[in-house]
């Protein structure tokens, strides 16, 4: 038969902590504690099964669980030695949800749940204490009336706070510029409170606050179980990305009273401080008072350390919990605690959440420690650890001003926070940088020709695109801060200005973004930098101990590169080289000279003058990756990404070269697309025009002839984009190494390169055994190819791909697959692509260059498939060395 | 050793009928006649293969071809007892190409060769006839100095002219008016002719006629060969998209004299009449006269039937080796003779070509004569046999018109002619073909809204695309004459005129388009549309008995499934439903008030308005494939096609609707997509909007319902578009079977349907295994599946993929993709998801639904792959069940 319901008490618990699925992660932390022998209340966890059950069954709950409940109360009667609901002993229970992931958009706790209007004198007479009775008492109408019964918790403040102010300052005389502390009150006010609250209850639901204990534990359930599917906990879910749980668990514990004096108390507490990681015990106590007392923020409380003064025998056994916690669980452990005249209970323990810092400081220092392994330090680790120590962020004390000053918000496509004024074009964007303004370029959407101002602003806000958009990628590899598909943005760019719903923000105005939520405030905020910690450095070096494979970037300049090797990367898996062709003007203008020539000739002048700035740029870049590869892909864009498109821009292109205004306008009109992903881009440019081949494959392999005479040593590895077929391919590789090896063999230099291709198009990876025969490498372009194989194109899936991963509407995919890789379907391409490529050739170089390969699980799923390398942006190198030390560890132990 | 000479004569031959791609279709063809007896005067064929390796050396000849040349002269001068260069008793040969296929841009024939000045004597001796030798001679000299050697032909027929016309013409006193026939021409003038030959010969190339008759034979196998690469033949071979040949052969032929007399005579003939294919010897004879005479139209020959009067003799000849050659070859022969002083001799044969009507006529006579089987028969037809039956032709009289009408070529989308009066708009379409106007649709490209007009226009011209473009593939559908990608006309749609180059073609001209060779003719050229013989009747009999798989058709109107039925379509494999939203004004504004509405209750109502209309086109279907499964699309193109995207349209669409101007501006703003192929389309479309499909499924299912309530057999088959993913797939089955069903219990009538998908992306196709544990059938779009499997935008492919067909340029693709399925990529994808999705569910029914459904290459890899049906375009129906037979023929063989 089904077990719905896990008891635990005088240290025996039928849980334990690795069922926090069944049993969340407060069932499961109190049965673990339970077990290892910390004084724990008795009490009883009722699974998250039965929540899945209830939400399947129409609001029903799975036969036999009543009766289960009740055996589970008499367990608890036995064990605390009261009974519920008895006017004499009564059993006073907590009731409090607890998801296998915190989640704070759900009902939290019931507290002094068992009293009504007999139990209240039972109460009072066995604590020698009416007072203490007549507070629980009225702790707990209000509780219950508002956290499970939905009455505005106002309604009941109000109340209280009118008798305070009617009877208690009266009869206390406090002054009126003092407050009225809730500790004032007396038994006969809080006796008026209570007949009060009740009958706000009956005029607020038409009946008596129940009098049978037992409905007042269902109601708790049911309010618990209920909130699961409320709006506030499915949009948290929703935000937060958290999926495959199947429901809360409901935990029923004995009371034990923090307010039962002064020598009772309450408390929360990390075993180590969360904000900087140091081995000190943290956390707040407040004397004389229940847990919600603490979160209501109604007193101050104390500093532990401050405790260690006060009351020393409870910080002695605090202490000993502590260190007991950390030794079992080897991590850092957030605790919630009561102490009932002196003795201590605890009432929660789960892994403490820790910024960035403390993450590898905890993680560096417990290895010291010989706590945990440097494996298991490693494993502990996350991606967004390691991007939390990068970015600048909102400095923390701003958080009422962001209240403020929020704005709008949009995708959060690059993480880290910036500050600046807004402009609405490139150009401006370059103009106001040069004059050392900091800006935010904020556009619609951005093209190759915004580069220079995207590079130029401090931040980047865009009304369309998601996370793979232009802006997106781009900002990414610079580790900028970036916005994207921001939809409530109205851009007028002839007003210079935008509007959110009625707000109108206009250029120059000051804007924050925080990238790494994706919310836009209005108005500067305060940012921070923080430094890299030792911790950090140790630990990056046990991970390039551990991986197996190695990290590359993406970069496409010397600075970039330089900024990639620091961040530990191993060579450059994708050199993009049409970013070359805008860096200036000069260079803008010759790439729009050759495409609107019409002879070889013609395009073959205009390539000549871009020759010398391509073998600047893959100089530096060579000499930046001295002693590492560097795989350089030919140009890929189509060309009308080149060209200018409105009038002007076209004008001035035909005075400059020399042309009629109506040809280069009609060459801009013929370079249209009906879908660009699927046209005249890749290596079918080259086949068009080998030309162009021929110029990049000469700056190439002359940048590394001369940094090879200088003592660099240059590994060049030469890629033809959007490859579809092996004769295709073979022709393309057969014009590489002819000119190729005749600069090498004029130069008396060694220069070693290899000629290799992305495959990003299905077809490349079905028939990759064939490329294979010709091929010396391939770089799986995992953007393209999850575009390809889904048929969704990166740009225009902002209007429906959420649909496809928003879990309440569909859940048809687990993440967004321009995000995390799809294994399954994409992931079976590249699998296949392997497979195939080596059978044809066995030591058959194999990386990825999509911008999945700085994300940790798509870095693991290439080395499960054997791939050589990953490469990602810059910033996201070091995520990728951690993520393929994971990979190694995890795959190590199968 | 390599052989490159093949030898026949006196009845025996090296060669044989079977190696026609060494010995190229000429040659082949003698030695197979002389083989089987038939009179055929000696000589030798030098193989293609000499040909290819003469160009992959550089034009150098292989080593031990002289020697080789020299003893098949040798054998020669054996055989016909003379001896080459003798001035006594001289060997004359003839040289003559002849590749693998019929090859008419190349070299075709030198006669006479090794007449010199000493051997023009001895033959005029040995025959008697001086005049004759030097009437030989100086046809030698023009045909080696023009065709071998490069003179302009005219200079020579200039130099004979003056002769003709200033002594022969004053010599026998013939009046003004009245042509002097060569064969006035007497020994004297010839003689002079000769000698101002000789002249011209020497003032063109700077060198001496040569008299080394061994200098003459090489000089004229060199112009073979090298006639091979020349301009003419390089595009002939790419225009007819022939491949795969290495070179042509040379046929140096012993000399027989049809201009020796009256008793001789040359000719041309097939065995059956070309044009109807009728049992009757058909051909042209003329006497006294040389090869070249018949083709050059001097004199007019006399019909064969006449040649049986005046020369039985020869007649009775020419009849047994007619007989001969049927009973040989099993096939229609176009045959080559001259006949020498009586004597019949055979100088080639070859498959004679033949229209339609005849292919028909020919194989089903042959089958009942016996001298073939169906199967052959069968094998024997091709798919423009069929195409050829169906589409008006232009009539074959009006060549010469054509040439003076000829204005441009573009892609021949959609075989068959057209005339009508040139329009701009779809609009301008509707309009005058309701005034009983025959138009032709010019636009840049065509566009869903455009259907309208196309479907009233006799005929459509675009200026972009390619063979599966809008235009071509709605054309196609109808079987509407179809010209696309004609890239020289520039339209001008505010002036209502095109020009191609510089002329200038006006709204209202009239035009001619011949869709089966894309040209495009100024002003009305007479067409002609032939009836379906019987024999074609009859032999599709054949076809269906002997086919293992169905062949339905692509029909989204009861007009086209009531044709496609007459074309022997057994259902629908793919009926587009959003054609019928475009049918009328009506159902045209209800489907964008559905889409300018915001909220769900809004698009259902705009939706109930549509209803009506789809129910009553599903009923016309239904009925007209009464007993036949009919597959449904649900709506598959993106919303922004439905749109008007000028500011009229979309003020009217406002004010229709009842919304602002500037929302509906919004609106098709926002729908605007960078690549809408891999946009928010097919079921991603229901996934946002199912109350789409619920309004189409309930209109499939009430329409069935009613159907079957009158006896109707009705088998539909709902069909769920751009699936990738089987989570997806389920949800949309779900809810289309709980749409279904609710209808089906209520009728109290028996519907069975089915519910399965396109595979049509590459991830449905890897993931095939899943999605069938809940499709019934996949449909394979294979247009949409090789535009993503291949990254290939079809409407953009024509920039670049003629470079990748081109062999010429890169030879990457021997097919267009988008004409021929591509087996190696695409079709790994279609072989691998058919053998994915029957793992799972073995019965699953598989079809294909894209264009290559008609094509029959195509549909013998869908019979390979173990599809159960192909579906197509009506007119390709039948294309499809005769390529179906010959694959079930073809690998019932294996």
């Amino acid at each position: 038969m089904a077990k719905y319901v896990y008891f635990f008490g005088n240290g025996k618990a039928e849980g334990n902590k690795d069922m926090k699925n069944l049993l969340g992660g407060k069932g499961a932390g109190l049965a673990e504690m339970t077990s290892i022998g910390l004084p724990v209340p008795a009490g009883f966890t009722i699974t998250t099964e039965v929540c899945d059950l209830y939400y399947k069954n129409n609001k029903k709950y799975p036969e036999g669980l009543e009766k289960e409940v009740e055996e589970n109360m008499k367990k608890l009667e036995k064990a605390s030695g009261k009974k519920f609901g008895d006017p004499e002993n009564p059993l006073l229970v907590s009731v409090r949800s607890g998801a296998p992931i915190s989640m704070p958009g759900m009902m939290e706790t019931i507290l002094n749940l068992g009293l009504n209007s007999k139990t209240v004198e039972g109460l009072a007479k066995k604590t020698n204490n009416r007072r203490f009775a007549l507070d629980a008492y009225r702790r707990f109408i209000m509780m219950y009336g508002s956290t499970a019964k939905g009455i505005d918790r106002e309604k009941f403040d109000h109340i209280f706070e009118k008798v305070k102010e009617e009877q208690t300052r009266k009869r206390l005389q406090i002054p009126e510029d003092k407050k009225v502390n809730d500790i004032d009150v007396n038994a006969e006010e809080l006796e008026e409170v209570v007949k009060k609250f009740k009958d706000l209850y009956k005029k607020e639901l038409g009946v008596d606050f129940p009098e049978d204990v037992k409905e007042q534990l269902w109601g708790s359930i049911d309010a618990v179980f209920g909130s699961w599917m409320a709006e506030k906990a499915v949009t948290y879910r929703k935000v937060e990305n958290i999926k495959g749980i199947i429901g809360t668990a409901v935990n029923v514990v004995q009371m034990v009273f923090g307010n039962m004096g002064e020598n009772s108390g309450t408390g929360v507490a990390f075993t180590r401080d969360p904000n900087t990681g140091e081995d000190v015990f943290y956390g707040d106590y407040l004397f004389n008072a229940q847990g919600e007392d603490v979160v209501a923020g109604i007193r101050t409380p104390i500093k532990l350390s401050e405790l260690e003064k006060k009351d020393p025998s409870v910080y002695k056994q605090l202490v000993e919990i502590r260190n007991k916690l950390e030794k079992h669980y080897k991590d850092m452990q957030d605790i919630e605690f009561t102490v009932e005249e002196g003795k201590l209970y605890m009432l929660q323990c789960r892994t403490g959440k820790r910024n960035a810092r403390a993450a590898f400081k905890i993680a560096y220092d417990m290895v010291k420690e010989k706590l945990i392994t440097k494996e298991e330090a490693i494993l502990r680790l996350k991606g967004k650890d390691i991007e939390g120590l990068f970015y600048p962020i909102i400095d923390p004390k701003e958080a009422d001003n962001k209240k403020k000053m929020y704005l709008v918000s949009g995708i959060d496509a690059v993480p880290g926070a910036a500050v600046g004024k807004v402009v609405f074009t490139a150009k401006e964007a370059e103009q106001q940088a040069a004059n050392g303004e900091k800006v935010i370029l904020v556009r619609r959407e951005t093209s190759p020709e915004d580069v220079g101002g995207m590079h130029a602003a401090s931040g980047i806000l865009t009304a369309t695109g998601g996370k793979t958009s232009h802006a997106a990628v781009v900002a990414r590899g610079w580790g900028k801060c970036c916005i994207v598909g921001c939809e409530k943005l109205v851009i007028d760019y002839d007003k210079k200005q935008m509007t959110v719903n009625d707000k109108v923000v206009k250029q120059g105005d000051e804007i924050t973004l925080d990238g790494s939520t994706g919310e836009v405030f209005l108005g500067a905020l305060k940012l921070i930098k923080p430094e890299l910690p030792d911790e950090y450095k140790e630990i990056m070096k046990w991970v390039d101990e551990t991986r197996k494979i190695k990290v590359r970037t993406n970069a496409d300049t010397p600075y970039d590169s330089e900024n990639a090797r620091k961040l530990g990367a191993e060579g450059i898996g994708l050199c993009r080289t049409e970013h070359m062709f805008f860096d200036t003007e000069e260079r803008r203008l010759a790439i729009q000279e050759m495409i609107v020539a019409d002879t070889v000739d013609g395009r073959i002048k205009a390539l000549d003058k871009l020759l010398p700035f391509q073998r600047e740029d893959f100089k530096g870049i060579f000499k930046a990756m001295d002693g590492y590869p560097v795989t350089i892909r030919l140009i890929d864009p189509p060309l009308h990404e080149f060209v200018p498109h409105d009038e002007k821009g076209q004008r001035k292109l035909a005075e400059t070269v020399g042309v009629p205004f109506e040809k280069v306008k009609d060459r801009v009109e013929q370079l249209h697309e009906a879908n660009p992903m699927l046209g005249h881009r890749g290596c079918r440019l080259t086949i068009t025009y080998p030309e162009i081949l021929d110029m990049q494959v000469r700056a190439i392999i002359e940048a590394a002839v001369e940094v090879a005479k200088n003592g660099v040593k240059v590994y060049p590895e030469i890629m033809i984009p959007l490859t579809i077929d092996a004769k295709e391919f073979h022709l393309l590789e057969t014009r590489v190494r002819k000119v190729a090896d005749e600069i090498i063999a004029k130069s008396n230099t060694k220069v070693e390169y290899l000629v290799g291709t992305m495959i990003e198009v299905p077809r490349a990876a079905l028939l990759a055994n064939k490329i294979a025969q010709y091929a010396e490498f391939f770089s799986f372009g995992t953007n393209d190819l999850t575009q390809m194989t889904m048929g969704l194109s990166r740009d225009d899936a902002g209007k429906f791909l959420p649909d496809y991963v928003d879990e309440k509407k569909t859940g048809i995919f687990k993440n967004d697959p321009f995000q995390v890789l799809d294994q399954e379907g994409v992931g079976l391409l590249v699998k296949m692509g392997i497979e195939k490529g080596r059978s044809t050739r066995p030591n058959l170089k194999v990386g990825i260059c999509g911008e999945h390969g700085g994300e940790p699980e798509s870095v693991k799923f290439c080395v499960s498939v054997g791939m050589n390398y990953v490469s990602c942006s810059p910033f996201r190198v070091p995520i990728a060395r951690l993520a393929a030390a994971q990979a190694a560890i995890e795959q190590g132990k199968k």
